[in-house]
């Protein structure tokens, strides 16, 4: 089959791999009808050294079901399905404390296994999925079309905008920031505005995104570039005060301080931009302005199986339709031109099709 | 009058100060009939440069109102009251968050006031209690001498113990440990029992101490003082899962570390311990094992006033007593004594009487 490999920084093939097949009883092999590249994916796209085989990469897709594994009963052949960013069992501890995060026989897409064998990357023709009961959600036969978008937004940005809102506390009437306008901010407007946010304050630098940020909720717009500065605007939007929810979708160092700066006192900080920069990002918690103003720092790797649930009766009601944040849709063999858009931001977020 | 001066490190003495009087409409004068020593009082004891004039020192007491102001209407002479550790007006926005910690107008005893007036210190004969509306909290004339004590801990340690199981998100049936064994961390542990904790791991290596914290609700104890070792004997007590929630009652780089590494996936950390070293802990904060895992870190000032309406009703009907905190009272013309005591923790805490 066909899959993307990353062979170096700024280097992404579509190549002939070989077919999966069923490994484990609890195995599904899935034929990935939509697939796409993450922000996540841009930092081993922009630093990854030279590879001559080449890696797998990509991890949200949506499929049918091909084949299922003896000890698989919740899926069957036919099957439409989401698949979330993170392979996950569903019944261990942490699983059932609703963090598949941190399943114990879980993990990631494109990467080894607990017993250091491949797991297929999304982006590819084709995907073994472990831990099929557990990992994968099915959607309803009759779903048209027109909503792969949106189904296909939950295996990762909806579920991770989401989760910035769930744990900065988003709470009905709430005065939020949302640092960060890609598309997990602007996944995180929508996910503050459908928890019943009144007022959402988007630091949204960029014309087109801030569009999008308005269309999917957002109230107000901090356009400025430099964090001090738009901390300050935040301020002064809020009469001092600061919100009640900082939403910091970007992972940076610079985002999370502005995250942490316009906070009010007792207020929650919500972040899931995957750090870029551990280090740096180590050393710039602020712990006594925190301590000062009781602030809560919370998040990390969103339970996207986790918000399945939840998430997904809305995307098929129609209330809820994050696919917009997908700009722009090209063929799995072009994949290579969907890195370079997202990597130069001419696109927000690129879908890829067989 | 007499009250406690910080002359320099290790030199508490008890002089004439000048009686206070009522300054501001809002002002309320407390004659002082318990007033006590805290932890957080040691750093300035253990390092202050010397000053000749002496500063202010102290921040829990309980009194009867010799006197009002025109503009107090709460409160009156003859009442007997509850002085949490900081003052507040009770009317601002973050007040009225519930954040009287970060009022507007409020601040700490025995420092400077926004207009850099003095504010008196807590270990006195008498008070001048600004904001008395917002900041003092009446006691029934009825209530017995015998509460005293447990009433004083509102003031401050038992307020800053809950503080860490709210922010650390105590539930029923939760799995707690706290790290600490000072009058907080006790606190904490009688804090968790009270919000129904099933199991509480004490990492306690006094055994005195342990043997309160068994008193107030402690299920097991982790001896070892060296923090990982004690960490990893938290994990082994939880079948390696981890806990739902970690109390940081200390204060200290090596504290905040034993929390974050005992917090089971999705669990939180309710930190409340004054940071002694505020460069060393911002530095000491892991980002990327907090992200791994989902943690949440929040805490800081408890905010000891609004948790009075809460907490001071179980007192009065004896079934919160976070008394026995103190292990030794002294008149007021010792405190001397007392600051040596517990520097040299011979003591938990020290009650001083006028």
């Amino acid at each position: 089959m066909r899959a993307t490999l990353l062979h170096g920084a700024g280097d992404i093939r579509v190549s002939t791999v070989p077919d999966p097949t069923l490994r484990d009883p609890t195995d599904a092999l899935v034929r990935v009808t939509h697939s796409c590249i993450c922000g996540s994916d841009l930092w081993p796209y922009k630093s990854a050294p030279e590879a001559a085989e080449g890696r797998r990469i990509g991890h949200e897709f949506l499929g049918v079901v091909e084949a299922v594994g003896s000890e698989v009963a919740k899926i069957a052949p036919g099957d439409r399905v989401i698949a979330p960013f993170m392979y996950s069992d569903g019944t261990c501890t942490h699983c059932r404390n609703g963090w598949p995060t941190s399943c114990i026989a879980g993990g990631f897409w494109g990467g080894d296994d607990k017993f250091g064998r491949l797991v297929d990357g999304g982006q590819g023709e084709y995907v073994r999925a472990p831990l099929a009961d557990g990992t994968l959600v099915r959607v309803p036969q009759e779903t048209g079309p027109e909503l792969a978008p949106a189904l296909l937004a939950l295996s990762d940005v909806m579920g991770t905008g989401h989760h910035a809102a769930v744990m900065a506390r988003v709470r009905p009437g709430a005065t939020v920031a949302v640092v960060g306008d890609g598309a997990v901010g602007l996944c995180g407007v929508l996910a503050a505005h459908r928890l019943g946010a009144a007022r959402i304050i988007a630091l949204s630098p960029h014309d087109d995104r801030w569009r999008l940020a308005e269309q999917f909720g957002a109230t107000d717009r901090v356009e400025v570039r430099d964090s001090a500065e738009a901390a300050a605007q935040v301020r002064d939007l809020t009469a001092g005060i600061g919100v009640d929810s900082a939403l910091e979708c970007v992972g940076s160092r610079q985002a999370l301080e502005t995250a942490i700066a316009v906070a009010r006192p007792g207020g929650a900080i919500g972040y899931v931009g995957a750090p870029q920069d551990l280090v740096e990002l180590r050393a710039s918690v602020p712990l006594r302005a925190m301590f000062e103003r009781n602030l809560t720092l919370s998040g990390g790797l969103a339970p996207a199986r986790a918000y399945l649930p939840d998430l997904l009766p809305d995307v098929l009601a129609g209330s809820l339709d994050p696919g917009p944040v997908f700009d722009l849709t090209l063929p799995l063999a072009s994949a290579a031109d969907g890195y370079r858009a997202m990597a130069e931001r001419t696109a927000v977020k690129v879908l890829l099709t067989p």
